[in-house]
């Protein structure tokens, strides 16, 4: 079992149940689910509801296709999170529709649609770890990805598995009490204090 | 009221509820639940958990530090959402605290701490607005704040107030229906098809 949150003030179930493992089920998640997964990301705000993220995905039971997306990751994240029963890549569209200009909050609101996704994971008993560690050269030239999208992010997907099946240095991770910076440092009342 | 989203999968009952408005009532927020949302916002997660979100905020009872605040939105924001009873800036820190190195996902970790805050908000029955059109240079200047810090978003949050108030253009909008592009835009299975 993972630790609890040193919650210090009461926040949604889902925020305080959430955590990312890196030990996943073989259990295939239902179609519903995903699709519930991607309305909870299409929902979320972004600058001028210009709706800048994009999800490429593929589950495991459809081998060919999770192959090449699991090449996005790093090497060192394919050995677990090529593991788990869905892989998503999400994406960023770095202009906007309306005029194709930069899009300063591409990868905000990328942020806040993954972090929508997540915590709708969280409801459905899915688990989600994302990852930084990517290739987002790779994942570009295998699945013909231009330039107009930034790879940010790999998400592994999945229910809760056996963290005693991850090589020793990660079970211990899985098992580690997760940490947080106190609000002194990350909230500032009135001034700048930080 | 706000005309219903057209949920096409079932989604968390605070992702259904949220939405941006524009008119707060002047009733203050209680500072428990002001609390709550900054601890929901900390529990977000980040690449290598750095953290890289801040806020500063005040609240409409402490004029002075409001006002000053205040001065870090655009001119057009300003007509409305300084009148929330709490107004938010979301920071990201460009650098992470363990090495110096540029943190690339400063933004779209800030982006989900938002997010999570947002979620939060709507669970409290306040409701929240981000803004882009915001003066960062002004804010900076005015809090001094240092260059490691970018200056990311405006969040005006309170309860719901009263439309009416609102000038006829914004009256307008806080009316329109939400919408969204639909999943064949946004999610690609197997393959890069977007």
């Amino acid at each position: 079992m993972k630790p609890a949150k040193e919650i210090q003030f009461p926040v949604l179930s889902t925020i305080e149940k959430r955590w990312s493992p890196r030990a996943f089920s073989d259990k295939l998640i239902e179609t519903e689910k995903i699709n519930r997964l991607f309305e909870a990301a299409r929902w979320a705000p972004s600058a001028f509801n210009a709706q800048p993220w994009r999800f490429v995905y593929a589950t495991k039971d459809h081998s060919d296709a999770y192959d090449k997306i699991a090449q996005g990751l790093n090497p060192w994240n394919q050995k677990w999170a090529a593991k788990a029963p869905l892989l998503v890549f999400v994406l960023a569209k770095k202009t906007f529709d309306h005029n194709g200009k930069p899009n300063a909050y591409a990868w905000y609101d990328a942020g806040q649609a993954a972090a929508y996704l997540s915590l709708q994971a969280t409801e459905m008993d899915l688990y989600l770890h994302q990852m930084a560690g990517i290739e987002p050269d790779v994942l570009r030239n295998v699945l013909e990805i231009g330039e107009d999208y930034d790879i940010v992010a790999g998400m592994a997907i999945g229910y809760l598995g056996d963290a005693a099946t991850l090589p020793d240095d990660l079970r211990e991770r899985e098992h580690a009490a997760p940490t947080r910076k106190p609000h002194s440092e990350l909230v500032s009342r009135n001034d700048w204090t930080l």
